[in-house]
Formats: structure tokens, sequence, C-alpha cells
């Protein structure tokens, strides 16, 4: 790790910055995916999976009994584990189910809200060396509690065309309506479009490589909507000479295996402690799979020593992290100065791994900064509010003299009128 | 009103188009003012109002005593009016405000979601014939509302350099932090990305020209969120043989005048109801300032005769409405089958302008069809949601095993660390 000792404010904005994600020259290539798979269909779908994944699809879905197949390809210990994380998300999302009352806002004047559940969802798994079955848990928990009348995943297939067994066994345990193996900005471009097969989707939901995230973005600009921008994952620890340099270690390694492009940064006041982190990462280090991977994460990655706790939590918050830990003795206290993270964890036992996968909170989350205007993913993104309102004759009588008076310094006379000619007095035309 | 007499379903798609935006020119004008002021700040600013707006600026902030001084400016009648608007937009956005509870998703596992309001937020109203200083009440209420600590607005001036009364009194009434004189894309640019005098903020809402609605999709890219995809307003009327045929057309026009591409539709089972409506129309237009704008906007305008309500409801759905009137007999049980709809106008004494006032819904609602999965602006437009949580060591103890499990089937081994680490039993270093 790069350690930066008291930094002036004014060169805090620079030791925010994310890599560069340079996504501009796949514009092209991603557009002409969209429209060739919006004017052909199956056709182009099949053959960009033959030409980016190398295989030769008989079908595009996963059929019902390869699904329910699924399910005797996972180990009993990880059905349990599943089990006990979907029981743990279900829980806490079904806490963000909200209501919504009538409210009489003046004398026969009610106006409402009704919350209605998005109706084609589309998930996106992504692919490569392990199947991301969680965050199949993490978007169709939520979709499924939502009541949203549609919800089709996809997610690329290897070699010989199959999709790995627990994302089926995910799928099942949910009642997804339907699985396809189509990976990459085609698998965007068909849940926007719609082919023959794959259902046209209001909502895509889901991480994936460069190509997909450029396809959600241009996607998202005329067709559908997305869940939020998507960029590498973020991890800030925030910690003082009391915490544990082997757990802080644990946590920003946990995060750098991601990718080496993974964000890495332990914010502090404590020297001592980034000397004891640097030999637990090396200890740590020499034990993992994905050991080069993490390395070249924490290359880019900084330890910045900060002279007190209103720089520590005033850096957390120009930097607003898609993870945050708070390790210091006074978490709680710190915790409620917190205005921009995606998710925060609490204490020397809340590692960030709770929330990736089973403590209940959701784990798509908003990276790059964008924690400081959106919220990772929740009930609210499988919903969406129409207001109603309905006025009594009474009530219109009764507000009708305010609409016309603004309608008409606004210079909008049909408004004023669509009042006015209801307000008449009967035969009086 | 041209009139279509029982399409066929397959050709619904066709009759749902709205008029096409052709943005893409704008975009490379747009993206070059964006960079300009992004480099060369207020000096940019100033140098386009001179250059689209005629006018040679001292100042671009309006000062307090300017602000103060324009209660004088605005009629008595007016600001009462103002006044009651102003508490039934307040009761309806109050009644939306959530709270949220710790939920323990296991024993000793504890998660919550807290609310943070945008900390930075900015409001554009667009210039033009008359002040829409109803707009500012529609953003300025539920801004404020939310505890949002900085809400500024920009509005382009005059040829004097002015900016109208009757804005710049509800911004006062609001109590807003500041008001600039910027208006178009120079005004999207420097709320993105800040100069000497305007703040940068953290999201940006409100209508505007094309050049406004290219620089906010622009500038929603990378670098703050906006409020959501702009396009012309519309109406659509579901009536039937018992509505009253002046009271529909009243409301066809209200829409109808607010520009040439505005979209007005008609829909009924009732083919007389159409010739009287078209009457009225030629009637009520005859009286109206903005009669040529209304007429080309009726010219491209539809009567959509269909067969029955099934019909009805599903053209609707399809169409998915900004603004939707239901003045049918049944209006209760047809309203609870639409899905997609900005607002919802039920009976016969619920003129469309009196939600775009008084009554306490928003105006600002999603056009285009977005409407199939965005919500108009509400009080969620102004919150963010960060997740918390917090777990014990026997919680871990507890939940260990399946992260640690799920983690491992996922091949990313420092996640099951992180766990492991600190369930060690004390001393096994």
């Amino acid at each position: 790790m790069k350690v930066i000792r008291y930094p002036e404010r004014n060169s805090w904005q620079e030791l925010i910055q994310r890599p560069e994600l340079e996504l501009s020259d796949l514009e092209t290539q991603v557009e002409e995916i969209i429209e060739r798979v919006s004017r052909e269909g199956d056709q182009a779908v099949l053959e960009y999976t033959r030409r980016f994944d190398g295989v030769e699809l008989n079908s595009l879905e996963v059929s019902k009994e390869e699904i329910r197949a699924s399910s005797s390809r996972v180990d009993r210990s990880l059905k349990d584990a599943i089990d006990e994380a979907h029981g743990n998300i279900r829980a806490f999302h079904s806490s963000q189910i909200q209501s919504s009352k009538p409210v009489e806002t003046g004398k026969g004047i009610t106006c409402w809200q009704k919350l209605v559940p998005v109706q084609g969802v589309g998930l996106y798994i992504p692919g490569g060396s392990a199947p991301l079955f969680s965050t199949v848990l993490m978007l169709g928990v939520p979709a499924k509690l939502a009541g949203c009348p549609s919800v089709v995943l996809c997610t690329p297939p290897d070699s010989e065309g199959n999709i790995p067994p627990s994302i089926l066994y995910v799928a099942r345990l949910l009642g997804l309506d339907r699985v396809f193996r189509v990976g990459g900005a085609q698998a965007i471009a068909a849940l926007a479009c719609g082919t023959e097969t794959i259902p046209r989707v209001d909502k895509i939901f889901g991480p994936g490589n460069q190509y997909v995230t450029m396809a959600k973005q241009v996607v998202s600009r005329d067709r559908v909507a997305i869940d939020m921008p998507a960029g590498p994952s973020e991890l800030a620890v925030l910690a003082d000479e009391g915490s544990d340099p082997a757990y802080v270690a644990s946590d920003l390694l946990s995060q750098a295996e991601h990718g080496p492009d993974s964000q890495v940064i332990l914010v502090t006041g404590a020297e001592e402690l980034i000397h004891q982190v640097e030999a637990q990462l090396d200890i740590q280090l020499a034990g993992l799979p994905r050991k080069d991977v993490a390395t070249r994460a924490l290359k880019q990655s900084r330890a910045i020593l900060l002279k007190d706790e209103r720089e520590m939590v005033d850096f957390i918050n120009l930097y607003a992290p898609e993870h945050l830990s708070i390790v210091t003795r006074n978490y709680h206290r710190l915790s409620e100065q917190i205005l921009h993270a995606g998710s925060v964890f609490l204490g020397p036992y809340t590692p960030e791994s709770a929330g990736d996968y089973a403590s209940g909170t959701n784990h798509t989350l908003p990276t790059n900064g964008w924690a400081r205007v959106y919220s990772g993913v929740n009930m609210d993104s499988f919903y969406k509010k129409i207001t109603f309102q309905e006025i009594s004759r009474e009530g219109l009588a009764g507000l009708g003299k305010t609409i016309m008076s603004m309608a008409e310094a606004e210079e909008l006379i049909a408004h004023s009128n669509a009042v006015a000619i209801r307000l008449k007095p009967p035969g009086d035309e």
C-alpha cells in the first residue's frame, strides 16, 4: 500500500480518484451489438455467443428440467448456507416494504401514491471462474418480494453451453421465471430490445465486465432503466490504534481479491497501525489462491494517515466508498457522521464479507463516488409510485380559485378554463 | 384530432409512438458548453449568457435584497393562491416521509437503513413567455422537507438581466439557499461542475428545452444524478358515453396548450363522444390566447375508439402516459387496473390542472413511456439510503459457517478468511 502521511485538504480530491475506466472505445462496438440484436433477434444473439463464448447453442433458454436437475448437483452444506442467507436477505428486505395511505390535502381533495412493482425485471449474472450465485439471491429476493410478475435471468454459458448448478439452484429456489444462457453485451441488448425467445424487460440489474457496463449505459438512454452506474468494487476501512490489524488486513484483502482494479483505502490516525496492517497483509496474502490479483489491487491502494476524527470523517464523506468498515473504538459515534457510503460495517465482528453473502443487506452498491447520491439496490429499486387524486365538486369549488389564479399567472388559460367550465352553474353553457 | 376506429392490437405499438426528439445533433454542441464551463467557470457562463440570452450580467447571483424586494411585486391574490398550493403540496409530500427501524435478521446480527437527504440539490426553472413559479414549488417543497442542506436555483434572465418576481417570491417562501440568473446548457454545466460562484450539486431537477434536456443527459453519465429523462408533456383521457364532452375537451386543451409537441390522446368506446369532444374543442379553442400552439398539438393527437374496457386498459398500460384522466362512470374500478402512468386524475371534478398547481401531488412526471418504470418526483427523489450492519461475536459465530461456505463456493478465499480470523480462539494466531 502507498502510505500518505497527513495530506493537505487541497490534495484530497486527487487521493479519492478512482482508476479511469476507458469505456468510450467500446461504445461503437457495443452500439453495433445492440443494433443487430434489436434487428435480428435470436439469430444475432446466437452468433455473438458463438463468437464471444465459443459455443454453438441449441437453445437459448435453460429448460425446466435442467433447472430442476441442478438441485442434486449442489452440496447439502452449500444449500444450507444458501437457505440461511436467503432467510436473512428476505427478512431485511421485507422490513423495507412500504405502504401508502390516502391524504386529504384539503376538503374534498384526496391524493395518494400506489406502489406498482416493475413488471419486467432482467437480472444479469456475470460468468468467469466462479459462479456468482450470491448475486442471484441479492437481486432475485427483492424482485420476488416486490411481486414483479416477470423476473428473468441471463448468464453466459461455459464452453459446453452449461450454466453453473448453484446459479440454477438459486433461480429455482426463488421461483425466477426463466433462465437464458446468454452473456455480455448481447444479453443486455436482448433484455432491452426483446427477441423471439428472450422477453423485453423494463429494468436491468446486475454487475458485469466493461462490455456489459457499457451496454447497460447505452440501453438506459432510451430503452430501459438500469439499477445504477457500475464500476470496480471499493472498500474504505476507518481504524484506530485499538483496531486489530489482522482483522483490518483480512477485510482489505477480501476487497482486493475481487480484481486488480479493486479500490482499497485504509484511513486512520494511528501510524503504528499502518505498519502492523502491512505486516499482516504480507502474512495473509501468502496463503491466498487469488494472491496475484490481490497484490495488484494493493499496489495501487492507499493508507492515509490523518490528524484527527474530523479529518477522517470528512475524507470518507468526500470519497463516498461503496463499502465502509468502521473499526475504531468509538465506531457508533463516528458512524453517525457518515453521509456518503453504500453500506457500512460496524465494529470488530462485522466483516464486509458478511454483507456480501448472508447478513441480510444487499451487496449491489454504488461505486465510483456515486454513493453521494445513489442508494444500493433495495426494495425501492423494484417499485415505481403512481400518484392518484380525486376531487369532489365541493373540493374543486374550494380549490378552483387557487388553480385559476396560478394558471393565469403562468399564462396557461386552458388550464384555468378546465376548472372554470366545471364550476359553471348547471345550464349556464 | 385524428380518429382511429377499432385498431388491431398489432398496430397499437405504432399508435403509442411519441414524436421523435432528434437530440443527437445537439450532443457535440452541448458537450462543448459543458467542457468550457468545467474549465473556465464563471467566465464561460457569463459569455454563454451574453451569446444565448443577449444580456451582459454584472453578477450571476440574485442578491438577497432583490429576492426580498420581489414580495412587493407579486399580487396579493397570487400570493394567497401560492400559499394554499404550498400547504397542499407540503401536506401530501410530508405524508411520504419514511422511517426505518433496525432489524435483527439473526441472533446478534442487526441491519438497518439510514435515510440521508441529498446534500446538494440544483433546481432548473426554464424561462420563456411566462414564469414557471409552480415548478419551484413542486421541486423546492420536497427538497426542503427532506432536509437537503443546500438547494440552489438556476433560471435564465430576461434581456435586462432580471428574474420574474413570482419565481423569487417562491424561492424566498421556501427558503431556497441561492438563486442564479443562468439558463440553458450553461446552467446545467455550472450545477454539474461547479464554478467560482455556482456550487457543484449532487442532483439536478427540473424541465427545460432540448439543450437543457441534452445537457442533463450528458452530465448524468459521469458527474451528477438527474431527476428523470425528459420529453414533451402528455395526457391520455379515458372516457365513456357518460363523460361530459366539455370537460374532456377542456382537459385535452390544457395539455395541448403546453407546446406544439404536446401529446394528447382520447381513448373511449363511445364513438358519439368523440364527435361531441371535437365540437367542444372547436368552441373552446376559439377563446384561447395560445390557440395556435394548441391547434398544432391537436393536429397530431388521436382519438382512439376501442371495443371494450379490457382493450382500453391494455392500451393505456401500453402507452404509459405522463398524465391520465379517467372520467368513465366506473372510474374507480378502471383505475385499479392501471399499471403504467405518472399521475392519475379520477372522476369529473378532477381536472389535470389541479395536479399541475395545487392539489398537492407533484407535477414533475415521467414522459415518453418512462412511466413504465420511473416514478414522478416524490420524497424518495431527495434521499438516498445507506445500509448499516453490526454483528456481535456470537452473531458472527452463528453466521460464520454460512458466509465461509458461500465464499468458498465462489472461490473468494479472502472473504472466508475475514470470518475465520475473527472466530479463532484467543491466542491461536
